[in-house]
């Protein structure tokens, strides 16, 4: 059974029927479309176009359908060239001729609007809770080694100790901007477009606020043109599934590098790496590669779609097939990352004794110059100062810490025998305490701040 | 002057100098700058670093500069690496030595971000203005003419009629989305680095909520190290962007089929075309197509800063200066595209006729099975019987209503006499009454809700 | 059965495995790891690393399995962690621990990059081959009517009249330019992997020269560490096809147009449109959206592969593995559109009479033009009366054409009495026989250098 | 003056203006502009169009402007719409109304294809320059210390041991690959679109094979219609930029590593080194940075024009204006780059003593294998049997070169008392001296290789 075809004298060019079905893809959204089409059942009645016997035959055989997919049996045909043809087709066969009903006053392209967004709507509290797992795992490693200093880099040049709990809530909160996105996102798919029909609205009286309520949405498509042809909560999602590839790209390449023996501060676990075929010694940390490698995929993903969009005239246009597969791409790659990520982060192995070691009296040189503007100097001024003890030492091939006295008395006289205190990272830390600072009070802020963050978006 | 080089004991190359230097760029934000450096200056008396003297002598050259800024006379110098360095140079020339102390315990790291931050924040609402305005075109001529007919098409073939008011109101509602975004993202961006340092915090005691307040900023970052390398907000506008880029493609696209001498239903005032250098006939719509071909070129800005971004370890890193060209260009771009979008749209010429001759009867084809369905014949029934008498018109060469009675009753009898009444598009139109249809009344209610809709975001 | 482990306490957790795991898409290339393992057997013997009865045994084993994979039974095991490993697992089944030689001096890193070159290689002729397919179509159809008059367009407005057969043709040319460019591509993926070991190069004496052209490489790559991680050909090839998907949307986008009942050039036959489930008299081009929506996903694949190499240390990392689904979706895309797009036009029939009736008299005003040119009026002053007698035109609501003497003479005196002679579109596109342009001669020629073109590559 | 205008009846908008007008990027291409109208006088000449007298005065005048051009003393006025214009306005300044007939025959449309065509070609060879320097200061470094041993990484895990030299040849050979396909590119770009007019061709008897000879093109475009509008030549430049970009990156983030204190390997001059405004110790690789960050810009350029190039209707459309500003940005940042790089890597320090002490025993693991496969142990199971060395290894604390000869007993017989001499970096490096490994003499041929390969593309 084919939807369409009373005027065509001849048939669909088998490749061209390959090139069009989408029912290899679109069958993940069976349940949203059987969900739609109950709701689109309910609302012909309401409308006067169903009888109560005939919408009850009609959700009779929608729920045995239903349940056909729970169940896995449900038997896809050669015809069935989307979903919505393989349900109305299954329902005809259940209840006979009264199945080609439900299709009055909808059409296809309002129909898979609103598949797409009910199976996104059910999809992105999902996704959301597995974000949120990620930014547990990241909470609870900032807040199981409290007192775990980190040379802290910019330009992957050390700048200036930091705590790893401080560190490791750098990642947290994209996270939280990104779950943020996907919240307004929901919004903005909660718009109905049932009841739009091909174009042009439905001629029958359908009450789509109550539709709209029925399925669980906002509020209806306020234009029919505009409903059956508007992908922005696709391409949006898309968007927020590439930034979320960003931000985890960005974590992975730290992990990437803080587990290399050179910079030697975290070990994977067993569980979560991999050996070579050809040398035995090697531990290789593929996952954290392959959530940096897939961040690119995810990439294309986005502007794959934004592509398609671009100039097309207004309503329905058969690129817009091109919607599911990516967004479906964007969903299942996360859903495989995260889990993993967070596993590997909770099973990651800290050397704190390594990142100590990194730590050497250079990045005290913030600090240091601080101390002359404690004793007045300007800091633009004191900052050149230690930039000429900084040439100091590297000609002596020694520490900032290790000059003497003197030498310092002959570069400031306001360098004095106190000078040598600014060198404990412990105290460099403690003294940025401001809001969002390493200090550890500052912390302890900041790990109470992303406890209720986590909440307020439950 | 550079601020920093002390270490250093060759200087920079000429050529690295070159590739460095932003001060070509970002000296767009000077007036940022300087009013980030006001309220930093506070924060540094508040905070006890400068004295209240200090603070109005520091201040007083700021205001300085920021009067030089307003009336274009302030002179780059070609030391000038960066905006910051430029304001700080001229202000050691204003008030000598005491200028060093502005940069106690800041970095460019925040501060670059911070005004880059207050850029946006101002730019935002002009844009939001902009597409405003466009919108406001847009119900303009929604309300112009709230009875001309177009033929509405889906994958560019004829499909049923609809209200050209709708068809108006259909682009409508993507920039309402474009502008929802936008506001979001005017919160999100509304987090201050500032007091962040380099990376860990300032060890002064900046009370950074009020230092928020101060610069119109909704909360301090909460996280330095993330602070100072967070570019969402950039990559989130250049999305935002992109997205109001293929909206904009796609209204282009439209209107340049609808000039077309094929179509014929638009013609462009003489201000809003152009003419050949070879064929003295030509009347191009080249702003429509410009707005379409610059619709790629913001696809290509997002996905540049998003590969720009990607894989970057945590905090600072010199690629983040690749995130304002993008930014300024889409912002620019929109702001040259949006104004003239609204000329032209507001210059232009309907022909209504043409329009109502391409309204042909099979247009109502759908209406003729909805009068089967009101016979009782199931939709998907009456669907093919349609189909059965549009193969019958094409093969006699004729429309629709043109079938005789006898014809019709061939097909099924449940075609009656009353069968030609279904053939007014003006009948059409009005079933489809329904909230977002078509219908007069409903496109009414849709330019009420349109109005509505505005108001709620300014 | 793992290629590793030996030095692992901790089996890999279930989630890593499902996400490490690669034989899910690259079984694909089980042809070509057996063939890359038959050449390395006979590698191995000639450096004496294997025993000619060693080799037999081998060589009898890969043969065996690659029986299985052409008769489809080859049976995958849920250890099989790529094909790789599976070959290798399979073969110890059939020969007992002898297998375990095959892998000597041999790494996956080498080997995966080998057997997607040599996938590369056998699929570029296919591809080529489905291009020469469309192409030949074209020039079918431009010689199938040499007379028929298209009105040709620039900005989508009337600007010449021209040729049917050129317009054809102009698709023509484009498909060349993509074949020229995989047929380069072809050389630079024929450079050889294998014998690079893991990043090192191989300490055996493997003869790679020899390896290469056993393999039909053209020659081995001349830096292991670059060899082990080059994928230019990967993204070169997503690059042609993001190209050819460009040409194909600009033909999609140009059939859609002639197609719509506004252009009425071309009907599309039965077997390649689709119907609609709501409006039953809709024929739509559903194809060539689907190829035009298309090309949009195939830029995503290329910059996804783009962005996932961007910034990766040198050697294998383990993101390169999202080298493959790219290639083999944007390989499978084509082949699912070529033959359709092929078929599609050759079944499409033209309406000459509805194009003939586009063309007005308008479109000869370059002709007008150049008609004074001929009475010694500098074209820039003929391109300008011109303009005045299209204005005059205009304003009369007549064509050019219908101006009388007078009129024209009231504009310039070289208007003399044969001036409408300009006015016949035959004769314009007569006047029109430079090389490559559309006279019928220039065309015929232009035919003629395209059958050349054809079989300079084949 | 424009070049159009005659049948407008009113001004065009000065917004419109603004945003059409292109003479604020195609000024760059003036010199081309000026080189194409001398050749296009000299075709009209031969046509006959020219007498010689008029020839030789628009040749003169045409000489005149483009020693104004390259005095920089041509004055720019604000009708001058684009480049085109304002030469043809000058011109008529020049000598007069004869100025009018220059652009017989000619559109701007095959004008600007022309002119942008000759630009690249004129582009390209300073590009390959630039790049075969980069090469040169690679090969250089490859030749200056050639027993330098490093650390081989893959999953930047330490791997195997290789030669320096090597490394800096990985980096040598992308580039290699991307010359040559600039060299096929321009091939490609030598195809001449002049004389096809705006899109039909042109009436006057050019003879377009000479005019391609006389600006040193390869041949006239084979179709008029394709010529206009044909920027695959701009989209494959962009493509080779982009690609460029991605190989750049990748050398810049390994140096980046490289010369992180952990690491260690690299120390970068103070000349291409930056440093920090609040941390005096820095001394950050800024340009190593920004090319990797530059790489992300250099995708988008490409996705831009691409975007922009899907599904525009054949012949000329304004959307193509976006072309140049991708085109020559791409080329800028290339050239921008490169100097710098090579003269960075010139300057750039190594610390082989940092690089030895990074090779551990575990790296020859594989050589481990290999000695048990010498002894007859097929390698699969030798592998695993290193893989328990290593367990034993890791347990003890210990390297492999310290576990006890009856610990290695324990594990195989094979493993004799000559076991140690495999832990050799040296000798390990030596082994793998097939063509294309890490073994001084493959190392060197690969020299000879790089050499005669540079001198190829010459």
């Amino acid at each position: 059974m084919k939807l369409w075809g009373g005027r065509f004298n001849q048939p669909i060019g088998k490749d061209a029927w390959e090139l069009n079905k989408s029912i290899t893809f679109d069958q993940r959204m069976a349940p949203q479309d059987v969900r739609g089409s109950m709701a689109w059942a309910q609302a012909l009645r309401s409308a006067g176009v169903l009888t109560p016997q005939e919408w009850e035959q009609i959700t009779g055989g929608l729920q045995a359908i239903q349940k056909e997919f729970e169940d896995a049996v449900f038997s896809f045909i050669e015809s069935d060239e989307d979903i919505h043809t393989a349900v109305e087709r299954r329902l005809g066969e259940l209840i006979g001729p009264l199945a080609g009903k439900l299709h009055t006053g909808r059409s296809r392209n309002d129909q898979v609007a609103t598949d797409f967004r009910l199976w996104l709507l059910e999809h992105l509290p999902i996704l959301d809770s597995a974000l949120a797992s990620l930014q547990s795992a990241l909470v609870e490693r900032a807040e199981a080694h409290p007192d775990v200093i980190l040379p802290g880099y910019t330009h992957l040049q050390r700048a200036q100790p930091i705590l790893l709990s401080h560190w490791w809530l750098s990642h947290f909160w994209p996270l939280q901007r990104d779950r943020e996105r996907l919240l307004e996102l929901q919004n903005r798919t909660a718009v109905l477009p049932l009841g739009c029909g091909a174009l042009a609205g439905t001629p029958f009286a359908i009450d789509r606020t109550a539709l709209a309520e029925d399925l669980g949405f906002l509020s209806p498509a306020p234009n029919s043109l505009d409903a059956v042809s508007d992908r922005d909560f696709a391409v949006e999602f898309l968007f927020c599934v590439a930034l979320i590839g960003v931000h985890l790209s960005k974590l992975a390449e730290a992990v990437i590098l803080y587990s290399s023996a050179e910079f030697g501060f975290f070990e994977l676990s067993d569980a979560y790496t991999t050996g070579s075929s050809l040398m035995p010694q090697k531990k290789n940390p593929d996952v954290f590669e392959l959530v940096r490698g897939k961040s690119g995929t995810l990439l294309g993903n986005l502007i794959g779609l934004l592509a398609t969009l671009k100039a097309l005239p207004s309503t329905y246009d058969k690129d817009l097939q091109e919607d599911k597969l990516p967004v479906f791409n964007g969903f299942d790659t996360l859903m495989a990352i995260l889990p993993v990520l967070a596993n590997a982060l909770e099973t990651l192995t800290i050397h704190p004794d390594t990142m100590k070691k990194c730590i050497d009296a250079s990045m005290m040189a913030t600090d240091l110059a601080d101390y002359l503007v404690a004793k007045g100097v300007p800091f633009r001024e004191a900052h050149a100062l230690v930039g000429q003890a900084v040439q100091a030492a590297v000609q002596h091939q020694t520490g900032l810490d290790q000059l003497s006295q003197s030498e310092y008395q002959s570069i400031h006289k306001a360098f004095e025998n106190d000078v040598y205190t600014v060198f404990d990272p412990v105290e460099s830390i403690a003294r940025r305490s401001a809001l969002g600072g390493t200090a550890p009070e500052a912390v302890k802020e900041q790990i109470q701040a992303a406890h209720c963050a986590m909440q307020v978006l439950q």
